[in-house]
């Protein structure tokens, strides 16, 4: 098992990576336990929950939204939570944005741990200390910053997970590698195999690896100042898609890294050669899509996008495999850059 | 004017005593700014208003709810609110508490600032970061700690405060002088007549004398670990009576502090000197009104109250005029003696 600390502005967060979900009473806190989870994950593991109350939401992007979360006061306030109460939520990205917002803002923050069930949630959702909802179809537009005190990664939970949710994942490792880590890049193209098999010594290391590119950036930028946007290569137009498609967050994130490479190939930033690996790689992966949206969508989408701040849009631009740039662009420059598509 | 400065974990708060509102624009920011108040407010203003987006929200304690957040975020949606978005809470503790919750939580928080136009929001509700809303009836159950950017308190308000709102603000200033100064509690005392005619120097002086109290509190504790809890001096009872009669904060306050008195009293802990001039103060000051729950009703009440942490409860006892002490006891003592009283 390998620790790694996220120093948040309110308090520490620990990152426990390849530790068994057998010993998790070794992490919670003496006082009492609420666990908020999802059907599916409560009853692959109904022994799992036994000890502690229980909070069972439902599954999917739309319920993540205030209903469920007015849902989850309801249920606190009927378990007689207090301030001394822990919340740990066990589940995907959906599970862990949710019981992070809802710990955050009951009794105006209770402490909090996450056992992220999918690969995406171990890599990406559970760590960094951003939760919240959907509002009116609007991705993640309520939520604060506030770091679990743990997040528990058990690499078992990876050998049951449907192929779509384990895409996901890779989606998000393959972000990581791109933004900054060439090495992990290499390492991920001369082990597509053992990857797609689901080698488990292979995930353990890129999981790690991920966290440990995650950490670093959150520890340097935890509220998305500078730095942190860096993790969104891919999500601005990733998340357009997501709001108008079905396709889920890896492979909308994957349409939308592949949108800001070549972006970066028009501007001259981005070598052809880089390009056609990463397309390599996520055609391996079985993670290449076509964009599913017309350039006016994704420019009308830019518009409306909540990290535009003033004229210009935050985006981030891949210079070469494992270095990637933060940009503030006007919205026009990107506007000519799509249509040229 | 005099400023002072309160150091959050996430920002500092300016405090603005003293200043006219006419200068507001020297302390907002050149961004877009949207600005939420309430309906009496709005119509008694309407020319400050002006420049600004306005979100207007209605009155009173039941509006203090997640419906009325919810209308903000699609009023932010409508303006097109980014993280540059400047949000400005005008009004009473309600406006203060509702602009503040939805500005930390929109985007995962945005800047904001808060000109309370009440004396019970000068000395109380707009200092100190704590914000949200109640659920379920329950009494801010949902919210955060974030401290407002700047506190703009100009005294022209208090002239045309309604007499239950102002005295609102007195139980407060009269917690404040009772906790921590009883300088502050003689110079009450001599000049009652001048507080009830509201004369502006001494209005001015008390607001100065809380907010530098409150600001001394929170300083040291912002996210009442410990010695912020002293604030809640009254609030425990008050609270419960809040909650359960139709008297106003103030009002219920100062019932509150009556009881929390009176058990330091029984508890051989305050003289029956310091309680009858803390009685006659409040009576002067038409603050004094019988308690309308029962004891029975009380005990229940304490048994839910969310300060509640484990077996006991965080109880601030009165030592003195100028003297309190936070104790955790446990609840069957409260029972024991609140049934004596």
């Amino acid at each position: 098992m390998e620790k790694r600390l996220i120093s948040g502005i309110y308090r520490k967060s620990l990152l426990l990576i390849g530790e068994s979900v057998n010993y998790i009473n070794k992490h919670l806190p003496k006082s009492k336990v609420v666990v908020i989870t999802d059907e599916k994950v409560y009853n692959l593991y109904p022994a799992f929950f036994q000890p502690y109350e229980i909070i069972v939401i439902g599954r999917g992007e739309q319920i993540k939204n205030l209903s469920t979360i007015a849902y989850i006061y309801e249920k606190f306030i009927e378990y007689e939570v207090d301030r001394s109460t822990f919340v740990l939520g066990v589940g995907g990205g959906v599970v862990c944005d949710i019981a992070g917002f809802a710990a955050s803002t009951y009794l105006r923050g209770l402490c909090f741990g996450f056992v992220p069930t999918t690969l995406l949630a171990q890599v990406d959702a559970s760590i960094g200390g951003k939760n919240g909802v959907n509002f009116n179809g609007l991705k993640n537009r309520v939520g604060t910053f506030n770091q679990p005190g743990f997040v528990l990664c058990d690499p078992a939970f990876f050998q049951t997970l449907p192929g779509k949710e384990f895409r996901c994942g890779l989606g998000e490792i393959v972000k990581h590698a791109l933004i900054a880590d060439a090495e992990m890049f290499e390492y991920m193209e001369k082990n597509v195999s053992n990857i797609v098999s689901r080698q488990p010594e292979v995930l353990q290391q890129l999981v790690a690896d991920s966290m440990r590119i995650k950490a670093e950036v959150v520890n340097r930028d935890e509220r998305e100042q500078g730095e942190r946007r860096l993790l969104n290569f891919g999500h601005t137009v990733g998340h357009i898609i997501e709001e108008r498609s079905t396709l889920t967050h890896g492979e909308a994130v994957a349409a939308g890294m592949v949108v800001a490479a070549r972006l970066s190939q028009q501007r001259g930033m981005l070598s052809d050669n880089a390009f056609n690996r990463m397309i390599t790689l996520l055609k391996a992966l079985s993670l290449l899509v076509e964009c599913p949206l017309t350039s006016t969508e994704i420019i009308d989408g830019l518009a409306w996008d909540k990290k535009r701040e003033g004229n210009g849009l935050y985006f981030i631009f891949l210079k070469d495999i494992g270095h990637a740039d933060i940009e503030k662009v006007p919205l026009s420059q990107l506007e000519v850059l799509i249509n040229e598509q």
